[in-house]
């Protein structure tokens, strides 16, 4: 396995690679969710790359950048187990040299949900995928359905910008109680970590209703809601959208997405799920 | 000469041509000051592709983005007898299709300027030329130094998200009195094409006048400005400013460019030229 740490050796090491290339960017402090990400990479590519970047321009002023989670000598052991091909971890300065000044917006959706509470949080999402994408150069890259909206303007823009690679989503992948795995967790306290499965209960209970035949969003949206106040989080916003455009949907008629984000004290968390009528089939998708 | 209209033909095409590839990115109606870049193409590259394109995200609403001047059948012939590989010419529908949100900001040089009594301008124009060095992957783009802002803003944006096509930036061609050619010259009365010569003697008079030992960038602005009011020019800005942040400078030290923009009844111009004080020499650049 080959560390790299600049953009110069990365694009030497590209050519170097067994195509199709399977490229999975990360923030690092790598869980179960990432290795499910390597392994689909390995079931469908000839190498796999793995980037590990914090990045910056994602983090508003007062967020968790400084303190984000890091363990660098774990996540390449957990790499090199799951053969990765080359692990990309450049420096900040190297993806954003002094005179840096060209970001990737993705009008409408960047402003939704996330976008309107953590405004500019989707440009630097876009502006390093775009940037890792063009470095990387792979086939395909695969991304968590954990976060959701990112999935969808990731794959806006690879498709409105020409970025030449898949973007592929994949499963979230939960902790046994149903909590969605995320760097972030281990901030929880150990009682908020029993209160944080409230969001996969309130999932649960809107798919359930929705094949109960309540097909209202608002109504499934305040049965989400009330299940996360009555186990004491403080709700940003618990949404039934269109699974695309992620445009809140009145009425459920083939497929939505429910779309919750909540605080349990210091920590917020994400998650979301499908919504599908008792007459959706894979094959209509 | 192949004349290629949609986005797939021209992927099918680039790999079928000799590299390098070079890239005239142009919005058609050409003149010799595009025949220049298609030459300087030649000398450099195996293969010539000139892309047409009226490109309507950069034209601000009331602006002429539909009587630009067009005349693809002239464009064509042009083409043909410069020895291009591909004429590609997409509609405003293969490069916009209906769900098109993705757009590329280049900070700080966007709002200058040109930018600044244009805005919105330079992000159509980042965007588009971002599309169009994914879909053509060309080793080398050739854009006039006449559009000077926007060949800074290329060039970083190139450099940033890492496009792997170099910028090349080619010598302004002016007309025998020293108006610079441009597609929109068309639109000058026979009175006002006579005035319009004014952009290029104040650029010569703040040349000539550092040659002199006039170093201050205000007192050379105001030389300018005088003239192209005397000429009857109505002016957007005079401005001396260091070559590739576009920032203003009081003290001209190496080497800076005078930017220009004025209008003529209905008809805006702009104008720039290198300032070179008697010190200056190539190999200092």
């Amino acid at each position: 396995m080959q560390v790299i740490e600049t953009l110069d050796h990365m694009r030497a090491a590209r050519s170097a690679l067994r195509r199709p290339i399977g490229f999975v960017p990360t923030m690092g402090y790598l869980h179960d969710g990432h290795v499910s990400l390597i392994h689909r990479a390995h079931a469908e590519c000839a190498s796999v790359v793995v980037s590990i970047f914090v990045n910056p321009t994602q983090f508003l002023p007062g967020e968790d950048y400084e303190r984000y989670p890091r363990d660098t000598p774990r996540d390449l052991a957990l790499c090199e187990k799951a053969a990765v091909s080359v692990v990309f971890a450049p420096t900040p300065a190297e993806v954003y040299p002094p005179d840096f000044a060209s970001y990737v917006e993705v009008t409408g959706l960047q402003d939704r949900w996330e976008g309107a509470i953590r405004p500019g949080h989707f440009r630097g999402v876009a502006t390093v995928v775009a940037k890792l994408f063009r470095i990387v150069q792979a086939e395909r890259a695969y991304f968590g359905e954990k976060d959701y909206q990112q999935l969808q303007i990731v794959r806006r823009m690879a498709l409105d910008l020409c970025l030449d690679t898949d973007v592929i989503s994949c499963p979230t992948i939960r902790e046994p109680d149903g909590l969605a795995m995320s760097s972030r967790n281990v901030y929880l306290s150990a009682d908020d970590r029993q209160r944080a499965v409230a969001l996969f209960r309130a999932l649960s209970a809107a798919q359930s209703q929705l094949l109960g035949g309540e097909t209202s969003g608002s109504s499934l949206s305040s049965t989400m809601k009330d299940l996360l106040v009555k186990a004491g989080l403080d709700v940003d916003y618990a949404a039934v959208v269109h699974p695309s455009s992620l445009e809140p949907l009145e009425r459920i008629g083939r497929e939505a997405r429910a779309l919750l984000a909540a605080r349990l004290g210091p920590v917020r968390l994400i998650d979301n799920a499908p919504l599908r009528p008792a007459t959706w089939s894979e094959t209509q998708k």
